[in-house]
């Protein structure tokens, strides 16, 4: 059996990174990648990981979600639970964000990998950087590669090329893999903007990065 | 801290058993039901999941699932996988039938679970009459609850009170615990039929249990 790899792409500059990674480790053409409609504040992430994966000539497939709304913030759920608008300060993410997010995006990849042959999943979750997110730690996608083959009675590998990679060891590893100009398509900005808004927590840890790097970032020359 | 626990209620005659197994470990108050509109064949599942739960005033949240209709049988999909309106001979589920189900229910219960401070997720899944299904075994229930620990970072047990029973123990434990009568109120036909088709596999199975504990389904005796 030929190896299979499906990517989950968000459409920011890590997934990009790990989508030429996937392609540089397994060929082009046993290559696919996945997106989640989930609610995100910005649709386009959307877009970029269209345009990213139709840049690299590989299939992208939107999956929806609707339960992460329902999770936080209606009818249902406890009244002591203020959900309004309220923003965490650190990520700014809504706070009905869905605990363990990664853990329902791998699941459903691998759900989706199961019929199609594809023995291998690729995500860009790092422990670097990201303390915030346990569902980004090594531990928990260990734990979790182990839930879904005995779950579902498969192998399937959960590869995370950018574990323990900084920022600067990202756009280093783009560079490497010629994903460099790609990064011109991707998405990262909290605040929606493109060009970015440049002060938001996420587009000052991805300008750290790239300065760091010694690299300029062509998001910033895009239109 | 009291400990609370969400019951994954799915309208059938296990989980409405675990449902009153739970209220006896907890409490009633401390006792709250989850249940999944993911596109069944038949949604009188969750009307009887609501009245189960009504029955012993607690309460039911139904969380919508779009993504495993999404999952097969769209354009999106493999041409090559023909997933009409196929049947499994076996479970007479679709073929479009996610594997992994139960990781997906139990990951979003725990996410719900975990804004609420309830640190108890209490599941039907049994590993007996069930090996079509690797998502009831054990290992995959404690891989899962180490994913879930670990993914969000908090304490969350996961209760299977059914893993080792048989059919006929279930029934016997459904009788100890006074749930004989809500029985009346669970559905558990491939068919959708109330009262039951008394053919199919599901059917069969509940049959064979009750008579094997030498006790009358109440569901029998509806209208």
């Amino acid at each position: 059996m030929t190896d299979k790899a499906l990517v989950v792409l968000s459409g920011g500059q890590d997934s990009t990174t790990c989508l030429y990674w996937a392609i540089k480790r397994f060929g082009q053409d046993n290559v696919s990648s996945v997106s989640f409609d989930y609610g995100q504040r910005h649709k386009v992430e959307l877009t970029c990981a269209r345009e990213v994966a139709a840049r690299v000539g590989v299939a992208n497939v939107c999956l929806p979600i609707d339960t992460f709304a329902a999770l936080g913030g209606d009818a249902l759920t406890d009244a002591s639970i203020d959900v309004s608008d309220e923003k965490d300060s650190q990520t700014g993410l809504p706070i009905t964000f869905v605990p363990g997010r990664n853990l329902i995006f791998l699941t459903y990849a691998a759900a989706y990998a199961y019929r199609r042959n594809i023995n291998h999943l690729v995500t860009g979750v790092a422990q670097t950087d990201y303390s915030g997110y346990p569902d980004c730690r090594e531990s928990t996608i260990e734990a979790l590669q182990r839930s879904i083959e005995l779950g579902m009675d498969i192998e399937m590998q959960i590869h995370t090329p950018l574990m323990h990679r900084s920022k600067k060891e990202t756009v280093e590893l783009a560079v490497e893999l010629g994903a460099l100009d790609a990064m011109a398509l991707t998405h990262t900005c909290y605040n929606g903007r493109r060009p970015p808004c440049g002060v938001c927590p996420a587009c000052e840890l991805r300008a750290k990065g790239f300065e760091e790097a010694g690299v300029r970032d062509p998001l910033l020359d895009i239109g």
